[in-house]
């Protein structure tokens, strides 16, 4: 088969692999219907992260079940799956709280951006669709995979619910979704923290009422104004720099809640700060799988359209075009077929 | 009248100093019944606060209303009060959530190791006693005033709740009541780290089941062995220090609560650490308005006796002797009579 590797910062090859086959018994092969570039692989993109040796990538996929291991029960071949990008098996102490990317058997999901995938803890992982979905659900079936899970679980971890005034941070396709799962919860106010005309557009077709453009201290002292200088209930972070965090927990009340759910990048939270704000914080990697069957039901009862996220749609092919035009900001996301 | 205060580091006097008056309507003077040294006034005694000109120590009290100002209608002359460490007005927007301590018009009490003292929003700040206490009660309402409010935010902070395994960092008045705290809101488990015998022998008498003497590392790696390698529910940190703070977020579980009261001092959080814990924190000031009229109804009831945490108890005006007893951990707290 084809998949995406890479090998070294902006080299980004579609090249041959080895198909990948049943592992362990509790695994899962799956011929992948579509795939996606995510913001955090924009960090290996840019040689922020390091790379080290040639890494097969993506993790974000939908797919039909090509495949099962022995031990394999919730999902069978020729059905349409959904799964989140850490596998887990849903059955641990950790998962049954509801917290399954924290799974103690928990691994990553690596090397969707190809034909075919191996799914770890297919059980634990996988959600099927009710049926295969007609083409136009495919781009918001996967948006669900990572960027909207993890936008509705940033919008959970803010506490966000009818009434409340949410800002968010990050205009990237989480932050977006985050806008989107803030108004899905109820909020009466959601503030977009964005400069980019169309991804405004985007986030006021989400559900923004208002959008807010000066970053750091102007943004904050903004949002201060809007909210009686109160600041807001609830705040997502979704970038994961040491500024957006910053101006994340400035931007809440005091009792407020933060979401972060940006991967964060080298930053350093000061305690004296944390503990002034009185606020509550929690992120980290989204539980994706926690929320799937919710928001899978959700997308095919056509309440939500996150899938306008997906400004590029390309051949997986072309796969290293759908990281340039991410990295320039010329798209949103970009979608990829195999 | 005579009261506490600070010109130095170590330099603590006893002097005369002007009776204070009513100044804003809101106010009320009371005659002190009993006060205090805090964990927190240490950080003034030891000089890792700067000082800069002589200040009136102490912010935890409790007395007998002598005055109130025009505009005061909950409490009046002759009742017996406890009062938290800042004013609220507790009618704001950020009280009415339970978020005293942040309240706009939140201001710190200062000088109540004294013979009187002025408390800024009495109607919001104070609360009565249902009548003036015997003796015996007075150590125990005396605690509600800060610390055992304080223990009991960290362990709400915490998500304590039944069922669940809680840690406590810190064997100082907080941490012990938070031990306390633990234990009356249906802890299963609750593992206090302290290595020194007369506090453990106190954090057993208020509940707790375990106690674990490793600090750092090891106390993580303690934890982690005692909870099937999850770690906690729930964790109270009731120091901090970078230390505390780094030892109190690897003992929680991934989805676990941080609940943090020790007042921050120089710490410095990394995020990607906290990303990848996957937990809740929350802290800050403790919101004691909150929990006043429960804690109080619980100690006049007898059903906790949080003053068991004064070992220590002289005339006011050795204050000084209680400084120095706690700084050199002979005392775990020091209660004051004026």
């Amino acid at each position: 088969m084809y998949g995406t590797v890479i090998h070294a910062p902006r080299d980004i090859r579609f090249e041959e692999l080895e198909d990948p086959g049943i592992v362990e018994p509790t695994d899962a092969i799956i011929r992948v219907s579509a795939t996606c570039v995510c913001g955090s692989d924009l960090w290996n993109y840019r040689g922020i992260n390091e790379i080290g040796h040639p890494r097969p990538m993506g993790h974000e996929y939908v797919g039909i079940v090509e495949e099962v291991g022995a031990e394999v029960t919730t999902v069978a071949p020729g059905e349409f799956v959904i799964g989140s990008f850490f596998a887990s098996d849903n059955t641990c102490e950790i998962c049954r709280a509801g917290y399954q990317s924290g799974c103690v058997h928990s691994e990553p999901v690596q090397g969707a951006q190809a034909e075919y995938l191996r799914v770890p803890l297919a059980d634990g992982t996988l959600v099927a669709a009710p049926e295969v979905p007609p083409d136009d659900l495919v781009p918001d079936l996967l948006a669900a995979s990572d960027v909207l899970g993890t936008g509705w679980f940033g919008a959970v971890a803010a506490d966000v619910g009818p009434g409340k005034t949410v800002v968010v941070v990050g205009d990237g396709a989480v932050g977006l979704l985050g806008v989107l799962a803030a108004h899905q919860l109820g909020a009466a106010r959601i503030i977009a923290m964005s400069r980019h005309e169309p991804r405004q557009r985007l986030a006021r077709d989400f559900g923004a009422t208002d959008i807010v453009e000066e970053r750091g201290d102007e943004g904050v002292a903004h949002i201060e104004e809007m909210t009686d200088g109160l600041g807001a209930h609830s705040v997502i972070e979704a970038v994961g720099t040491q500024e957006s965090m910053m101006q994340a927990i400035s931007s809440a009340r005091f009792g407020g809640h933060v979401g972060f759910v940006g991967v964060s990048h080298g930053q350093s939270i000061p305690g004296e700060r944390l503990f002034r704000s009185g606020i509550h914080l929690h992120g980290g990697p989204a539980r994706v799988r926690r929320f799937l069957p919710d928001l899978i039901g959700q997308i095919v009862e056509r309440k939500i359209h996150p899938g306008k996220v997906f400004d590029l749609d390309l051949p997986l092919s072309e796969v290293a075009e759908g990281y340039a035009a991410m990295d320039e900001r010329r798209a949103i996301k970009s979608l990829l077929r195999p």
